[in-house]
């Protein structure tokens, strides 16, 4: 059972569905790795900061998951990240209404001593110098560093991406981002890309068209659970994430066939956060109910062919 | 060992894709159809018209491939049908640049009088009528019939294709057109609604994105072998249909099981097609390269998780 340290956004977030709205709800990168990592029972913490205005209950709510909250700073005369978008009607694009910093804006993250040596870092959607200010505090070098990233910070500050990624093994990244990132349309190329960028581990994310993992010329494909209705899209690449990063840590094996099954995790995970708005779904989630739907992602892709 | 009938045109194509462009070259859903189908030495015919233009050439390179042509109605004073279209950049749309119908606007279709027992029929993409005089002729009912056709005959011919599809087993549709033929956005739901105007089989076509094979409530999920690059990505749909039909031909097997399996030999085959302009690909094809590709479909999507 191997130590996982998560840094990421907590956040308040007011989304928009064609399904309904929401106030501000809990939300944040951070909070969606965690909750799905807490799936596994691993030793993990969330690093990363919220203002005066943030409820103890979330936090209390994320303790309670068995989540280290120690590492989440509390910045009493400050407010906390707020994030507001609304879904288009296909659910697969959105617009930002608001985007408020707030104590975002100076965090400087700082990993709880205790967590200095954990086997598994995931390095949420931040800018990469504040990712990279993770690592740096790491006194033992993790077995597995896993960043996630978006085209904003290709589009400002490539290269402190480019040097962070010098320093991970795992890359979590979108078909339309791994595209702008190599200029490659070919997603068999782009990856190879990345692979010569630092990450020997490069996943794909693909939405509702599900998630590959590429590893030297090896390649893996994950496909999304048919739904039949996805509710709210918020946080499903971050629970994603988590669930990989949470089986990898509980697993503490990085092989190749292992980050399949991790894949596969992060598939199941995901399936669930947009069955609700936010967090909700994932704060009622059981074990049980996870191992029925890794029984569906079976028989949705497993097959028997004899090769004659 | 069953029988095989296929009705689809038989036509000259000339395509243009990022990668270059070709004069007429032999094409059609037929033609495409009947290759793919060829991979599984069935006793196979297609059913389909030509002009007098039509070179023997072509029709002696289906007939090596032991494609029964007898099928195939040569009207010497017409022209073979036309079909000439451009990809766009990322090949998954692509402009209609010409459509000259020729001798099909009159196409009516004979069913060899040895093949109306057939055990398989694919309807290849045609006007309903055109599809339903084919099912028409069968002198015993067909074991398995497989339907495939277009958005185009849902703006035109929508009341003649629901009346067809009341006689078929298998649709296969791409997204957007279960999408238009139902008014639901989620596959789950368009392919619940789809059961319930006949075929108790649907396969969902998502190009790039993979094929799902729906029925009752079980879902199956074939994905595209991610490629390093599309060269051509004409016939590509029809291959699949024709791989999914002659391998359940050639196993007389149409239980949800095997038909996953069609599935897989379908994606197989198209992910040949696509490497190459028109049908150049296809006729080169060897059994031993397409069972190192099946190989490849199996490493891609196979993994192994213990649940306790």
């Amino acid at each position: 059972m191997g130590k996982l340290v998560i840094v990421g956004t907590v956040a308040f977030d007011a989304i928009e569905t064609p399904f309904g709205k929401t106030d501000k709800i809990l939300g944040g990168a951070g909070t969606f790795i965690g909750l799905a990592a807490s799936n596994f029972n691993v030793d993990a913490a969330v690093v990363s900061v919220v203002g005066g205005d943030f409820p103890q209950d979330y936090l209390d709510l994320m303790s309670n998951k068995n989540i280290d909250v120690s590492g989440i700073e509390i910045v009493k005369e400050g407010k906390t990240f707020f994030w507001s978008g609304k879904y288009h009607n296909d659910m697969n694009s959105r617009d930002t209404l608001a985007t408020e910093l707030n104590v975002l804006a100076d965090f400087e993250p700082k990993v709880p001593e205790n967590y200095t040596d954990a086997e598994v870092v995931m390095l949420g959607n931040l800018h990469p110098l504040t990712q990279m200010s993770v690592l740096n505090q790491m006194t033992t070098k993790p077995k597995m560093v896993i960043l996630d990233t978006m085209n904003f910070w290709m589009d400002c500050a490539l290269e402190d991406l480019h040097n962070t990624m010098k320093y991970i093994d795992v890359i979590t990244i979108n078909d339309e981002e791994a595209r702008q990132l190599t200029g490659e349309y070919s997603l068999v190329v782009a990856a190879r890309k990345i692979h010569t960028m630092g990450p020997k581990y490069v996943v794909i994310k693909k939405g509702e068209h599900g998630a590959l993992l590429f590893h030297d010329d090896k390649v893996f494909f994950a496909p999304a659970l048919p739904l039949e209705e996805v509710f709210d899209p918020t946080g499903a690449g971050d629970t994603f994430a988590g669930g990989f990063a949470g089986y990898l840590a509980k697993t503490g094996d990085y092989s190749f066939e292992n980050l399949k099954t991790a894949v596969i995790y992060g598939s199941t995970l995901a399936s669930f956060c947009v069955e609700k708005f936010g967090t909700e779904r994932m704060l009622t989630l059981t074990s049980e109910e996870v191992y029925k739907r890794l029984d569906q992602f079976k028989s949705l892709t497993q097959f028997d062919i004899e090769l004659n």
